[in-house]
């Protein structure tokens, strides 16, 4: 785990301006980048160059300090309309994740207190910083509550990046992989690729080998597959949103995942901060569902470079369980369960091929 | 669906070679290449040039055709010996679908009668014919059995490509696409993209939108979710091998889609051909599944070019309820169900963040 804290931070606050990882060019190139003003807070947003609930919390946090360093307000009224103006803008930039939406309202509800224009930067640096500070430590924490839950469980399935490229942390589903080997535990974890944009094997397979971490690249769909082998012993997960009555909103694959995990038996959990947990919103389908642009599916794709260390699990097949096929249409009709008859029977009926050679 | 006549069959014999449209070129590009050797079909099936368990089932037929041809043999001992060895190659080129071997073994049985050269070359083509001949006619009756037993379901989803660039005919799940087409019956068909090698997005969108079915690509991660929506009548897909207790190998990712589908109660369906059954092989596990090189996951990745008329549907998250999380590990610690109750008190442990600003 030494090879990552090399790294430059997720995101950091400079005194003048938000810097951070472009993670759209990661892992062929790891480039800083500096974001000073709304247009490009929100740009660096919405086109995932930062991504994760609590990286684009942290990150819209202090974007409302380059709102108002932006603005260059002169009087108290111009700070608070620039604050509205770039809390409304940045609190939408994406709707999913509660975190973005709840930070910003945390600075904005905090800086509107202060009374001359200098006291409401100062106030909003203040619960920025809060707001990185809160999550950096909610993550050691997770990794704490996690490698203790978790003790039993060696080889772990996670979905997308919810690792230290997703908060200001060690991460979250990551953040018990990174506490369990900060407790000396084994640990090695499954990645999957996560479709459209590939976050698994671009970003998860490059933080996880960056700290040392074994770590295995899988298409999504092979997930499944997988969880019935029986070599996985546990899925952790982030989230984006957790509705009150714990219904989980997360990167899409998620759920599959979780059905996946159910029928095989394998324990599903999410990790996540508080400031996840949203009791505004009732039950699951409440939460929006961002849909995004086709051309993350069709036309260029991002390039996964290999990352050194990294290794690929890649069946062409999996097989399906006779008791989940409802039918199964062939030539000579349609057959039904129990198939150890109804396809002795097709095949009775089926007939040796015409050139008299039987296959059996 | 009178486009995809315009296009050239999926593969042909054409007296001297096998000519198969080279799968991995489309949607860009619609190439047809010509097989002259036992070395250029081993190498069209293994880097799925041609693909589908029926079509590479003909395409191995006319491989050993395409053996006798090179080989030229004087005498029958030398053409019954290239007929062994390419029979031996050819039906080894990928391990998991049955009607490769099937077929290759068909013709090597047949041809092996033969008493002279020209007679061994004469059974051979004969029965490679037959092959191709009865792959056509199976999927005509599948479209009709398949139009019959889903006549009440309009909106479709597949995996892979089991249609026309699958097989020597109108194919298996898309045979009873084209089946409920042909019998006036509205359809239209979800396809996920099928990666790594996106047959789906690529394949099953491009021949669709060339008969003017209405398709929607999606990632194969978002299956899950699209079926709990609703949106989804039937799962119907292909298979590569079917055991005789009915387990079902085919693409990595369609046990996912069949372990969603059984739990948002919509029927899966698989449309095979006789020769798809396997008696020989008991139960799934015995099936060999064939693991493909890591950079088909990793490194360049086929691009797909949008085909006019082909939509996409791309979610950014999808919700998992919460009775299939095990857990939820936040910083406060562990939570379980009834989550209504531990989200609750998890948030009052929590307490306010620190500006005061309460999330309510």
């Amino acid at each position: 785990m030494t090879a990552c804290i090399d790294n430059p931070p997720t995101l950091r606050w400079t005194g003048a301006q938000v810097e951070i990882i472009d993670q759209t060019l990661l892992p062929a190139e790891l480039r800083v980048v500096g974001l000073t003003s709304v247009d490009e807070i929100v740009d660096a947003i919405a086109r995932l160059a930062i991504r994760g609930a609590p990286a684009i919390g942290a990150c819209g946090a202090y974007g409302l300090v380059v709102a108002l360093d932006e603005e260059a307000a002169e009087t108290l009224a111009e700070a608070l309309e620039a604050l509205d103006r770039a809390a409304d803008r940045i609190g939408n930039a994406r709707p999913t994740a509660v975190n973005l939406s709840h930070a910003v309202n945390r600075v904005h509800h905090r800086a509107m207190s202060g009374t001359t224009v200098t006291e409401v930067r100062a106030l909003a640096l203040a619960e920025a910083d809060a707001v990185y500070d809160e999550d950096r430590a909610a993550c050691d924490a997770i990794g704490r509550h996690g490698a203790i839950e978790l003790a039993a469980h060696q080889t772990l399935m996670t979905h997308c990046n919810a690792g230290r490229l997703a908060t200001t942390g060690i991460g979250t589903a990551l953040g018990v992989v990174y506490g369990k080997a900060r407790e000396g535990q084994e640990v090695e974890v499954f990645a999957p690729e996560t479709r459209p944009l590939l976050q698994g094997a671009r970003l998860t397979a490059w933080e996880l080998a960056a700290a040392g971490i074994p770590v295995t690249v899988i298409p999504d769909s092979s997930a499944c597959g997988l969880l019935a082998s029986g070599r996985i012993d546990a899925v952790v997960v982030g989230a984006d949103r957790i509705a009150a009555n714990g219904d989980v909103a997360n990167k899409v694959g998620t759920f599959s995942h979780a059905v996946a995990a159910a029928r095989a038996g394998v324990p599903f959990y999410v990790a996540a901060p508080t400031s996840t947990l949203d009791p505004a919103t009732a039950v699951g389908g409440d939460i929006t569902i961002e849909q995004r642009d086709s051309a993350e599916v069709h036309g260029t794709q991002p390039r996964v470079t290999p990352v050194e260390g990294v290794t690929v699990w890649n069946p062409a097949f999996d097989v399906t369980p006779a008791e989940l096929v409802t039918a199964i249409i062939t030539e000579v009709g349609v057959l039904r369960p129990d198939y150890s008859a109804s396809i002795a029977d097709a095949l009775r009926r089926a007939g040796p091929p015409s050139g008299g050679y039987s296959n059996g």
